[in-house]
């Protein structure tokens, strides 16, 4: 019902050859959203077929597995249909100007258009609790499957979705979007670590201990005790804590800490580097019976931009990348290297995707001896790296 | 052992004559830490006297009682206490360029200033780390304090502390700090309701339903579910949403919302309106023996700005007060307030205390028949308002 003018590019999902296997997956798709007619019942089926409209969105995402593909192939396969289902649960809602109180636009009390106004609820909030909710289903269900047929691992996700003139990305795990607009960058989502989610990871081994079965501790310090630092009082922080202090170190604090390392190499458990995507619901910390799963989230961080509020450019894009690309090019160069390429490739019709074989290929590097190198003889990055360039010009006006 | 330089002015704590009891309370004095030599020991007494030195703070906190005063008088008369004290634990680090890994300045593992280079520690994070810990240690003392004396109540705590060339606004409740200077407002703080803190309130919920005693529902309606809503699908929210979802309605949904209410009204179990503060260890849901405190947090958030980046003018200050003023007015009429008055009495000795007086009066509004009204004719504050003005020039530098 609706013309497709958004192109979507083939995923551009590049192993830089230096791994057996590359774990990062990608999907991208149009999701065609049901919306019945109300008041129909179920078993009026000529008069459903009839009346069904569709809304249609447009759908982009990245998975970065590990542990194996399983999830992220899982994920990338199924994701898209949580998501369809959750929009089409709530669709009765968004095409309203303002959801109603009761999705069947029945009012049992005069006032709750006005209860509704009062918390600011609009069409907006309820796709992101669609996207919400879609994650968590996700999350289940490849905890169920996994289980099932005895596979392991886990991946982040990373989801944009464009529907009714908005874009939604929706994000749990490190990979990372943004918009790269004519004269300025938007973030588009925030990195899920260890390290950024510190205080939450904490506060759940303060208030259940026993999920670190006496193997961790849930104290951050600068660096791993040991036996010589008993009895000294030592840098530390606790969950409540964004500053530091300092600690009288006892025999417990010489435990492995919860979350520990700094940057990249900060892991949960000494096991993950990531604290939010989905699966890994048998993941144990090795050689123990110890749980990882508790300690992790699927619930993505949902960023809107209504394209509404912005006069957009021929050239402005959506790129999205897994943590392969953002470890050695942040989001400067990225966009420095987004303006020169589609400025110098102005007539190439392939120039969005490879623009994004470029950015990939930038990542990798330059074989040199033993060394990945970067052009700028930095060390070039070892992860797996997969990039997405979304043009936002002339996309579907539905 | 410094030149006290930064005025301090009386407390402005006004009770705008409406209510029989002022529930609010403030304090400001200095705060001496004190800085021993390295390598002394506790016996050499005289050696200890003549080698002591001193840091200065400057300490200035409001604190809005509810359930009563005592809350608000203890934390008034304690907390800088507590400050002090914390601030005398980590002295040894909070001097040094670069905290050392060991508070003895012992170096046990050479790489030691490495480890804290990388995890980016400095001195400021020590004084934000004591200020998280006081803040916890003067809500044990009220607790102790209260249940010894059988007293009740809680109380909000705003409290500022300058402290080698930096600002730190330490908040945990309602209540709100702003510099107003020349160009720009910067907030200081930001306020803990149990709107704001909806999502950590349901998440506690959810982990431990016990807490809810049977009479309440963890979701957030946009109002109080009926009996005629049974059945149906109404808007709703859960701990991991942003965003809204529709829930078909079953009878445990009739409970009571654990947060409920919009804006001002907002109440955490139909109790409170505030979600972090000091104090209410007793206190109960009305007619129930289930305890609020467990959903309360009494650590704060604690925001710094550093005046060696930028060059503070004549008429730079400090706006501290309770929610009696915020109420009413805004962050920009209050800056306008600032500025026009300032500029106006240049000469005028008492002219920052003046302008305290002035902020409350407005926000106080004139008696019109029953009614108190703000100049344009809205309804004024029916709160306790308290105000500080700081003036950020010619402070003490040392």
């Amino acid at each position: 019902s609706t013309c497709l003018t958004w192109s979507i590019h083939t995923p551009r999902v590049i192993n830089a050859e230096k791994s057996e296997f590359n774990e990062d997956q990608a999907a991208c798709c149009q999701i065609s959203i049901r919306r019945r007619e109300q008041g129909l019942e179920e078993d009026e089926e000529w008069l459903i077929l009839c009346s069904t409209q569709f809304l249609t969105g447009y759908y982009w995402a990245l998975f970065d597995g590990h542990g194996g593909t399983d999830a992220a192939i899982i994920a990338s396969n199924y994701l898209h249909y949580c998501i369809k289902q959750k929009l089409e649960e709530v669709v009765g809602g968004i095409t309203e100007a303002r959801p109603p109180m009761h999705l069947s636009g029945r009012c049992i009390c005069d006032s709750d258009p006005q209860f509704v106004e009062e918390k600011h609820i609009h069409a907006e909030d309820l796709v992101v609790g669609a996207l919400e909710n879609a994650f968590q289903e996700c999350d289940e269900v490849i905890g169920q499957e996994m289980e099932a047929t005895n596979q392991m691992g886990g991946c982040t996700a990373l989801a944009a979705l464009y529907f009714q003139g908005k874009l939604y990305v929706a994000n749990a795990g490190d990979s990372r979007a943004i918009l790269v607009l004519e004269d300025n960058i938007v973030p588009m989502s925030c990195e899920f670590t260890p390290e950024t989610e510190r205080q939450r990871i904490q506060h759940l081994a303060f208030l259940f201990p026993k999920l670190l079965d006496g193997e961790f501790t849930r104290f951050e310090f600068p660096r791993r005790l040991k036996g010589d630092d008993v009895g000294q009082k030592v840098l530390y922080r606790d969950y409540f804590m964004e500053g530091w202090g300092y600690k009288t170190v006892d025999k417990a604090d010489l435990k492995y800490p919860l979350v520990h390392g700094h940057g990249k190499q900060a892991r949960l458990m000494g096991t993950l580097a990531v604290s939010r995507g989905l699966g890994d619901h048998q993941l144990k910390v090795i050689d123990t019976n110890i749980e990882v799963k508790p300690f992790l989230s699927c619930i993505p961080k949902v960023n809107v931009f209504d394209f509404a509020l912005h006069d957009i450019k021929e050239d402005d894009v959506l790129v999205m990348a897994t943590d392969g690309l953002w470890d050695v090019l942040c989001n400067k160069e990225v966009a420095y290297m987004v303006r020169s390429f589609l400025a110098e490739n102005r007539t190439d019709p392939h120039r969005f995707s490879e623009l994004a074989k470029c950015l990939v290929f930038r990542a990798r590097g330059k074989k040199r001896g033993h060394q990945w190198m970067l052009d700028d003889s930095h060390e070039a990055s070892y992860d797996d790296i997969s990039v997405f360039v979304i043009p936002l010009h002339n996309r579907a006006e539905d």
